[in-house]
């Protein structure tokens, strides 16, 4: 079974989360489709559809993002080119900080969502999701994960997602969530 | 009667739809609150009471924004500082064109939406407000309007609303359709 990604940190959380030591990453050269869909699950679909059909195994996907109550869900799917290019962490999170700089706290509530989805060749599909429900910090803290995370401060917690160890953000977070759900689905069709 | 703003284009604009050939902006010196509020309503009514209180006179606000619907309603009262400051209007209009670069026709849908109001010191407050539907477009068209205007279609007509002029703008607009319910509403009430 094969995760669609490149990105070697989410295949271990993923190989754990899931009990599969056999998942593997995407092959080299199996190209990147465009995510041009509107919802987090139609976005892990797209990938995990693209890699399906160019290898003929199981594929995994997710995708995920953060959703601002105040911007009605917005960065959402948007999340990593929220400063308008890809995958500019720092860029992002200053932005948004910038956006909500004059938002009190009673408006700063969000929630990261992670859609995890399984997908056979030319056959079933399975969907996922996951949601971590927080407060929007007004200032980075931590140095863990990856991001928005040192903005975001779960519901019922003290320390940032930035701040929780790895094992920490697993057990609450959007991904973890999820991809048990989608573990927990799996078992019960009897796939993966 | 003050308009709160400082804008002489703008006052021109609602003169001539409220007919108040009195209609002054706001003196010198008045100062400028924190438009804290997530509401087009909100953040016109703060403008509007920090006026009343400080001149005794009845005041006349607005606040407008553009909403994307696959933002979810995003940039709304947040599109003057959409990039991260207030009042960049290309950076703003730039950055939105690039976190939707992927984003396909059929999800480009997009309002305007504006609050006008009507405050009396210490008394009677009227809201009223006003949208325009339209498409984004990919690139900016047109040298009028200002904002998001050059990157908006609105529905129905064939040019960006940058290329409309002042008198067919108007006419559709987002403010004008506020200011005009606005108008019919205060000589409803015999206010005004």
């Amino acid at each position: 079974m094969i995760l669609a990604s490149r990105n070697a940190h989410k295949l271990g959380e993923v190989r754990q989360i899931l009990g599969r030591d056999d998942l593997e990453l995407s092959p080299d050269g199996v190209g990147d489709p465009v995510e041009d869909d509107v919802t987090f699950a139609g976005n892990a679909l797209i990938k995990a559809r693209f890699v399906a059909e160019r290898t003929g195994s199981a594929v995994i996907a997710d995708d995920s993002g953060l959703c601002v109550d105040v911007l009605g869900g917005a960065p959402g799917v948007f999340s990593a080119r929220w400063a308008g290019r890809h995958g500019a962490d720092v860029e992002n999170l200053e932005l948004l900080l910038n956006q909500l700089a004059d938002v009190r706290d009673e408006h700063r509530a969000a929630k990261f969502v992670c859609a995890a989805v399984y997908v056979e060749p030319g056959g079933r599909e399975v969907i996922a999701t996951g949601t971590m429900r927080g407060q929007l910090l007004r200032e980075p803290r931590g140095e863990g994960g990856f991001g928005y995370d040192p903005i975001f401060l779960p519901d019922g917690h003290e320390l940032s997602a930035a701040e929780l160890s790895a094992e920490q953000k697993n057990a609450i977070s959007h991904r973890g969530h999820a991809f048990r759900a989608l573990r927990a689905e799996l078992d019960r069709l009897g796939l993966g």
